[in-house]
C-alpha cells in the first residue's frame, strides 16, 4: 500500500509543477495590470484619432505603386518625409533594383466572326508580366478549361487556341485564403501550361469572392524553355458570359490585343525606420507592409493599410511616450507583388547585420477587422505567445496559432525566432484583391485602427516579454 | 504520515471527480465528429447558395417597413408566403395591434435671420414619435448643451430655445455598442429632458460611427405630464457646421418644420412558422428578428438581415435533411423599433401556451462577420454550452459570454432557460444603423451567409444537446 501511495505521490509532485510550469508562462497580475492599462490608452488614441486611416487617405491618392513605376518612387519619397517628420530614429532607404513591368493602354479581347456575338468585348487586364500581342493582335478559337488536368486531357485539341480556365473560387471555404491557394496556380502557372499543350494565350477567370465584372490581375511566371504566350484575366461576369457563348457556339474566335511590356530593372528602395529601444537597442521587433501594389486600384488594402500600420505602431508608441526595452523597425518592403525583392534585400542585410532580429511582424491580408495572428516558429515559440492573449483579446485578436508569416519576412528564415503574420477577417479581402476595387473607400477606419493597435500590442509584447 | 497522505489521497479524488466532471461536459468523439461534419455541410451550403442573401435582397426591395406602414405589411405578406414555399411547418400570423406614426413630407431646419449663413439647411430628420410644428414651424435661439448634466447647468438659459444636443459617439468603445448605449438617452429622453427647462424643439448629433451627414434616427419618448416638443436628428457633418456658427455667431435661429403624424394604432402581426421536432415537438428553439424597420435606408442589417437569417436556418435544416429533436420555430417580430408590441405578444403566447420554450435566439445587430453569442441566462446554462464551442469556432464564433439577448426575446423572461444575441463584429453597424445609409449594398453576402451557419449550428445544438 505504502508503494503505491509513494507512487500516487511521485504523480502529485508531477501534477503539481506541471501546473506551476503552466502559471510561471502567466503574465503577472503586474504585468498584466501595466498591460491593460497601456492597451486601453492605445487602443482609444488608435480609433479616436484615425491618424493611419488619414495617411492611408493620402498614400492612396499617389495611385497606384507598381514597382519601378513613378507612383512607386513618389510613395517611396512621401513615405522616407513621413517617417522622419514623425521624429522616428534612423530613418533610411535600403537600394534595390527591381523588376519594371508595364500594363501599357491597349488591352482588348473582342468576340469576332460569331453568329451571336460579334463585336462583344470582354472586361479583360494583362496578368503582372505578360508579354504583348503583335499590334493587330492574337485571333484564336477559344477553348474552356477547368482544370490542369482537363488541360492534359484535352491536350490535343488545345494546340494554336486560347485557353480559358474558367474554375471559380470555391467559396465553401471559410479561411478565403484557402480558396485563393486552390485557385491562384491558373493565374501563375497558366501560361506555362497551356502553352506546353500549344495553346496561344491563356484567359483566367478572375479569382474573386465578387460576382462582379472586374478583372483581378497579379503575379504570372513564363518558363525559359516553353513558348510564352500572352495572359490575361477577365472579369467575373464575362467569364460567366463567355463560359455560356461558348456552350452556345463552339468554336468561338477571339482577337486579343495587348501592348504591355518589360523594360530593365529599376532603381527602387525599401522605406525604414526605428525607433530606438531603451534596454537592448540592438534587439529589434520589425513591424512590416509592402508599399508597392497593383496598378490597377491603388492598393488601399493591399498593402498600403498594412504600412501605414506598421508605421503607427511607431507612432502610437512614440505619441503616448511609451518606451519599449528592443528597438521597433518599421520597414516598408518594395516589390513584394511581382519579385518580393525587397524581401529579399532585407534579408541579406539582416543575415550580416550585427543586430539580432528578435521577430517579424508583416500585415498584408487587408486592413480588417481583427481575428488573430499567425506564426511561423516552432511550437514552443508560440506557447510562450500565449499568456499574451488576455491583453491583446482587447483588440479583439482570438488567437495566435500556427501558420503563414508573411512573403516579404518569409527569406529572414532562420534570422528570426518568429515570423508572425496579423490576421484580419478575410471575407470581404477577395472581393477587391489585385482589382481596381482595391481602393481607399473599402477601408473602414474603425477596423483599420483596431487592427493598427492589436499590432501595436503585440510588438509591444515583443519587446518587452522577449521569445 | 499515514494520516497526511489520507488525506492528500481525498484531495487527489476530488480532483480527480472534477477532472471527471469537467471531462462528461464535453461533446463526446462520437457527437464531435457528428457535429463537425454537419457543420461542414452547413457552411458550406450556406457560403455557396448564397439563398439568404438572395431573399434579403427580395426583402429590401419592397422598402422601409416601419409598423403600421402599408410596406410592412406587404412585407408581412411577403414573409408568409415564402415561409409556406419553403415547406415550413405550421405558418401562422400572430395578430398585433401596433403605433402607426408618420414622418409625413416636411422636414426642414434652416438657419435664418443671420448675420453669416441666413439661408443655411441642415440635414435632419425627425425622431420617430417626434409631433409635428405648426405650419409655419417654430422659429427660436438654438442652444448647444453637451450633457444632461450641463443642460441642469444651462436651465435658466434654455427656456424658448431649441436645444443641440451635440455630444458625439465616444469612439473609443472596441464594443460600439458601449458608444451608443452611452449616447442614446439624449435621442430617446431628449425632448422630455429639454421640455422640463422650457425648451420648445430638441435637434440631437446622429449617434453614429460615420462622419457623413446622413441623420439617423431612432425612438423617442414624451411624458405625460411635461410639454411635448418637436424633435429631430441632425447629420453629423451639420452638426459640426451648427457647433461651430453658434461659437460663430451665439443666439443664432433656426426654422423648425415637421409634419409628421400620429395615428390610431394599426392591425399588424409576428410572422411565425416551425420545423417539427421529431423526438420533443412540444419543446421549443425560437430563432428570430425584427421585421419591422426605420422608415429611412430599407432596414438591411436592421433587422432585415436578421429574420432572414432566422427564416435559412429552418431553411438549411430541411435543404440538407437534418432532423431535430425538437422543434425549431422561426419568427419575424414586427414592431421592435417603436414598441416592442410583437415581442410582447408572442411573450404572453408563450407563457399561457402548453409548449415548453427552451431557448429563444435572436439576431439584431447587423449581419457582420460572426464573433460570439451573448447569453441572458444563468452561468450554469452558459457553462453547459461551453463544450460547443469548438463546433462553433468552424463558423468563426470565438465565445458564448454572458450577456443580452434581444429587445423582441427580452419579454419571454423565465419563460426560456436562456435568451440568446447573435453578436456580429461591431465596426461597422453604427455606420448605418437608423439611417439611410441601411441598405442592401451595405451587407456583406459571406458575412451575412457565415452568421446564418453560426445560427443555425447553435440552433441545432440547443436542439439536440437540451440545457
Amino acid at each position: 500500500l505504502i508503494n503505491r501511495i509513494s507512487g500516487i505521490l511521485v504523480v502529485i509532485v508531477i501534477l503539481f509543477f506541471s501546473i506551476f510550469d503552466i502559471q510561471a508562462q502567466k503574465l503577472s497580475d503586474e504585468k498584466l495590470k501595466y498591460y491593460n492599462q497601456i492597451a486601453d490608452e492605445i487602443i482609444s488614441s488608435s480609433l479616436n484619432e484615425r491618424k493611419g486611416y488619414e495617411l492611408l487617405r493620402e498614400l492612396c491618392e499617389i495611385g497606384p505603386r507598381l514597382s519601378g513605376s513613378e507612383n512607386s518612387l513618389k510613395a517611396i519619397s512621401w513615405a522616407e518625409n513621413k517617417m522622419k517628420d514623425a521624429g522616428f530614429d534612423s530613418v533610411w532607404l535600403q537600394p534595390v533594383m527591381v523588376p519594371h513591368w508595364e500594363r501599357g493602354d491597349v488591352e482588348k479581347a473582342v468576340i469576332i466572326e460569331s453568329k451571336y456575338f460579334t463585336g462583344k468585348e470582354l472586361n479583360i487586364a494583362a496578368l503582372g508580366g505578360s508579354i504583348a500581342t503583335p499590334p493587330n493582335g492574337i485571333t484564336a478559337e477559344v477553348i474552356e478549361i477547368r482544370s490542369f488536368e482537363e488541360l492534359k486531357e484535352q491536350s490535343e485539341n488545345v494546340k494554336g487556341k486560347i485557353v480559358f480556365f474558367s474554375q471559380p473560387f470555391d467559396q465553401s471555404f471559410v479561411n478565403t485564403f484557402s480558396g485563393y491557394s486552390n485557385a491562384v496556380k491558373k493565374r501563375s502557372e497558366g501560361a506555362i501550361e497551356a502553352s506546353k499543350h500549344g495553346a496561344v494565350g491563356v484567359i483566367v477567370r478572375s479569382i474573386t469572392t465578387k460576382f462582379d465584372n472586374q478583372p483581378h490581375v497579379g503575379g504570372m511566371r513564363y518558363s525559359d524553355t516553353i513558348p510564352k504566350i500572352p495572359s490575361v484575366a477577365a472579369g467575373y461576369l464575362d467569364s460567366d458570359f463567355l463560359s455560356e457563348a461558348i456552350k452556345k457556339e463552339p468554336g468561338l474566335k477571339i482577337n486579343l490585343k495587348l501592348n504591355c511590356q518589360t523594360f530593365p530593372d529599376a532603381q527602387s528602395y525599401n522605406v525604414i525606420a526605428d525607433l530606438k529601444g531603451t534596454e537592448k537597442p540592438d534587439e529589434i521587433v520589425i513591424v512590416s507592409g509592402h508599399l508597392d501594389s497593383w496598378d490597377l486600384g491603388c492598393g488601399a488594402h493591399d498593402d498600403g493599410g498594412g504600412c501605414i500600420q506598421a508605421f503607427e505602431v511607431l507612432d502610437l508608441l512614440k505619441r503616448l511616450d511609451i518606451k519599449t526595452k528592443r528597438t521597433i523597425r518599421c520597414i516598408f518592403y518594395i516589390n513584394e507583388e511581382n519579385g518580393v525583392r525587397g524581401g529579399i534585400e532585407y534579408a541579406k542585410y539582416a543575415e550580416n547585420s550585427s543586430e539580432i532580429h528578435l521577430a517579424a511582424i508583416e500585415s498584408d491580408r487587408g486592413v480588417f477587422t481583427p481575428r488573430g495572428f499567425t506564426v511561423d516558429a516552432d511550437s514552443s515559440i508560440i506557447e510562450k505567445m500565449q499568456p499574451w492573449l488576455p491583453v491583446l483579446n482587447k483588440a479583439q485578436i482570438n488567437h495566435i496559432i500556427k501558420g503563414y508569416g508573411g512573403v516579404d519576412i518569409y527569406y529572414l528564415r532562420d534570422n528570426v525566432k518568429a515570423k508572425i503574420g496579423y490576421e484580419p477577417d478575410a471575407q470581404r479581402y477577395f472581393d477587391l484583391h489585385h482589382s481596381a476595387n482595391d481602393v481607399f473607400e473599402e477601408v473602414h477606419p474603425r477596423e483599420m485602427q483596431l487592427g493598427t493597435a492589436a499590432i501595436t500590442l503585440l510588438t509591444l509584447l515583443l519587446s518587452e516579454e522577449g521569445l
